[in-house]
């Protein structure tokens, strides 16, 4: 299987916005979000729902926090997202209430078609349901749903959905028990 | 089970220093610790003892380290702490003489209680013995000692405590061979 | 096992260039590669050319790259250097046409003999062919040989030498089909 990147398709992909828009969320992120300086959390709220985000109350951005399109983004009241994480949200990442997702994680919606000589980009939707804990440096994969109080330990690869109210550790992951 | 982040417990946790102290230590650490930039060894010894950490002779740090807090730091002599990475010491993080810490590991004290609905943080500390080498891009949980010349491969991940004198890889980290 | 890093064993070791070139090419990448912006890809060209690199037609390196040397860079055509990648080539990294190396990789070339008390640096080239893709926050090790056509998962680490034509995932990474 060759791949002739010089042929790369995305012509189903749609950025959301213009590249006026994206450029100036990038240096606005440059400034705000993107550094390891503290800036108040509502401010933060404020400039991401303003860029097309839903963004519930006390919803907690700490510092260095990378956002590919806010306008593929919905976080629910209560929820945490720590310093260093990366949201590539080149499709919509939707996450629930009460959720923690902790410094370093990354969250992917990118992928590619291998088996095709374009290499077409594929984006797949991310789901993280209320009560759940993503743990630090944990990677969540494009297209995955993860169940309501579902736990994924540190440094955790979840490749596919999680099961509610169970814990998974592991790169893949594999379920090790019941969170209760 | 719900996790209740609005009614998130710390109460237990100690910053150990005032939130002066520490914004001044974000703003110092934004400037000489966490960039590409290279400053000479000395200052960033110097600094960090400032702010309370014990730092021995020729401790070696690299740039874009990420030191949360100082102040719950002890690193013994010869010691190289490598690019990129982060001790994220909420609680105390003591590492020995003549240890490498390679370029982009992460050492994590922070955990919390995801039993119950205030999702208590919990910290503990690491203990990192004589003449250990944690590889590049590998993690050590919460709690964790690693044994006197133990070596931790790239990428793996010690979610346990390692022996002396092994060497372990994986995620999560597996006993391979002695190191002898 | 002592490791004495005060005897430090790295004579056999060239960085290749003077540290003053090592300066100012670290300036440069802290200006326009190792940060969020957007810089026009054939500037990044023509700057890793005048620094040594050899780099093909139509290769986009996107923002916030570390490259250690660019000097034991060889690039070549249609090939993409994903955001957040860091090429750590303390000795020479060679990568194909048509290769897509995704956000977050990381490749290493750097290992330490930790078998003998100086602790001796260690380098390795790394190979990557013609029409591979290695995943989001990959690792490849020093050494290793990525053979055409090959795919890395997504935070997956390859330890050792991967088949053409292949799709590993893991860590340590595992065979789990073939590409076709």
């Amino acid at each position: 299987m060759d791949q002739k990147l010089d042929c790369f398709e995305n012509e189903a992909f749609n950025r959301g916005r213009s590249l006026w828009v994206e450029a100036i969320w990038r240096l606005v992120s440059f400034i705000i979000f993107e550094n390891s300086l503290v800036h108040p959390y509502f401010i933060k709220r404020v400039i991401l729902r303003i860029f097309g985000a839903s963004v519930g109350r006390n919803v907690l951005i700490k510092p260095n926090v990378k956002i590919t399109f806010p306008w593929k983004l919905a976080v629910a009241d209560n929820t945490w997202i720590g310093e260093r994480v990366w949201l590539d949200n080149l499709d919509q990442i939707s996450i629930g209430k009460n959720v923690c997702i902790s410094q370093g994680a990354y969250l992917c919606t990118g992928n590619h078609n291998y088996k095709i000589e374009t290499f077409d980009l594929i984006t797949q939707k991310i789901i993280i349901e209320d009560d759940v804990w993503i743990g630090a440096m944990a990677i969540v994969a494009p297209g995955v749903v993860i169940g309501r109080s579902a736990v994924l330990g540190m440094g955790s690869m979840a490749a596919s959905d999680l099961e509610p109210n169970t814990v998974y550790l592991g790169n893949p992951a594999a379920r090790i028990r019941n969170r209760d």
